[in-house]
């Protein structure tokens, strides 16, 4: 109980608005709950697809958005057994995680691995199960796969390339705009090429798996990219955003790109089209169990954090995330 | 060389003709090629679709369609090894399977397994190239998986059965129309349900991978069924042929459920959707040759024949094969 902060996206749109407000905690924590005080709040891409009010999901205005955070516990709701008050944990969040205090279900917490640091802890978790979903639950990887990744340099990406690597996948492609960044993605041992090269026809019917994050246009050229067999894994839409805004020409120019595929094309081709949002897993609770479980059992995953602002801070965070600059996670902290 | 009796598909349509033509065999077998006098042509369904003039792929007429058949080899080309003159094969033939003597690749040839008699060998291929394909290159299924096919009794049916069964996938739900045939698939191991009570809301959600032959509005009801993560694949649209006939109104009523997925739907609904044509994939050597040594280092398949019609019943043999009461597969005996 006690002072809480929390952010409210107030304002939708090129200028929307999110405001930290004071509260007070009073209620008393639900029975399989686990409250946290939190230390980070990580910010993904659909934060600011929420703030240009193009988020099919997001709750009516005004709302606390907040996908992922990590902290330390405070208190524990009936029937929650494995946690104990004091210890440092992460957590997943479908909204609601950008405050100071938090209330979650137990099955969205994990202890903090103890090679991360809670900077860490806080960028890890969507990406994770993000990852965990198209590579393995829904996309299901093999060996010998040629794997092509559009966001190479983000936290999706890195996480998906630590996962790669693991499972012995090693014919990896990872897309970057920004030449400066290829010496990033040779470091982490993947052909890095930048998404304006991948024009050339060569590409074409190349990679038996594709983790499409862009949506709109690229969705068409990636389809062709795919081998027979191929299968492509639909996740995000960063294409319909420009520079960060909503804009009325790129909207209506990579909308096409999202028209429907259809099963006799699919058929002609031998491929197949998936798509997944994460946020939307956290109900189920066998697949969360079950990825949750991987990312316990596998230290392997070290999220490299871009910046962290303030929570005071969290339009500029924003702002520098939709800009498409960082790489890696941007943090906000409490 | 010598006489050699071919069938030509000549006229399409609700009246289609299959007309059984004599020629004379007097060119030599090209380099990497085998002779096969053929024994038994395979009958698939999309030799019905080409019938009615529905199957997008087909040349122009008249051609000599078909897709397998069993026999023994008579000749050998240049550059052929592991094979020799008299011995007993089955092969898959994009096309031109229906004659007493073709000559194939040698990679779309296998010896016939030493378990199976010349009938099962053309029996075989298509509906296991297409069951290999669905279920393990592009489908990928695991052990735990919840699976649907809803053709439990055709040859495709049956194939995929034994090859899941072999895999150690335990919950597969197979599909028929008639009641007599529920029998059939308990008798496989399966749980059998009849189409007409798949209608239940009980069923949606519950499969994580589902085979769908029928297309049409099917994949709507199919796409419902699916569970988090679950994946469809589409290899056909039986539906769009109402008792083996062309009818403007079965094809008015299915055809909109072959309407595209959108990306952002299947986003949503963490699912998705591949298509399959096996037969193109009969140029995808490396797909092939994988397919076809899981068949040789595996003698787990038993097909059933259903009924054995002699070449030059063709067009019964279709008509049969259209009504759709056929357990197993259909044959031509040359």
């Amino acid at each position: 109980m006690g002072s809480l902060r929390q952010i409210y996206l107030t304002k939708t749109g090129n200028q929307s608005l999110w405001e930290v407000r004071q509260s007070t905690d009073s209620k008393p924590i639900a029975s399989g709950h686990i409250r946290i005080q939190v230390q980070y709040s990580g910010l993904n891409f659909a934060d600011v697809m929420m703030g240009l009010g193009m988020y099919p999901d997001a709750p009516d205005l005004p709302y606390i958005p907040g996908y992922e955070l990590s902290g330390v516990i405070t208190g524990l709701g009936e029937n929650v057994s494995d946690f104990s008050v004091g210890q440092r944990v992460c957590a997943g969040s479908a909204f609601g995680g950008m405050q100071s205090s938090v209330d979650l279900p137990q099955e969205q917490v994990i202890t903090l691995p103890s090679h991360l640091n809670l900077e860490q802890g806080a960028s890890l978790i969507v990406s994770f199960i993000t990852a965990y979903a198209v590579f393995c639950q829904l996309g299901r990887v093999k060996t010998g796969d040629r794997v092509l990744i559009d966001c190479g340099t983000g936290a999706l990406g890195r996480t998906s390339i630590e996962l790669l690597q693991h499972l012995g996948v090693d014919q990896i492609t990872a897309l970057t705009r920004s030449p400066e960044k290829l010496k990033y993605l040779q470091n982490m041992g993947v052909q890095g090429r930048l998404h304006q090269d991948m024009a050339n026809p060569k590409y074409n019917k190349s990679f038996d798996m594709i983790l499409n994050s862009q949506g709109g246009r690229s969705l068409r050229h990636d389809y062709r990219r795919l081998s027979a067999c191929g299968r492509m894994v639909s996740i995000g839409a960063s294409s319909l955003v420009n520079k960060g805004k909503k804009n009325i020409f790129t909207l209506l120019k990579e909308m096409w790109g999202m028209r429907g595929f259809f099963p006799i094309t699919l058929m002609n081709d031998n491929r197949g089209v998936m798509g997944l949002n994460a946020l939307r897993l956290f109900d189920e609770n066998k697949l969360i169990a079950e990825s949750l479980n991987f990312l316990k059992e596998n230290p392997i995953f070290h999220p490299h954090v871009d910046r962290v602002f303030s929570a005071n801070e969290v339009n500029e965070a924003l702002s520098y995330l939709g800009k498409g600059r960082s790489r890696g996670k941007v943090l906000l902290k409490w």
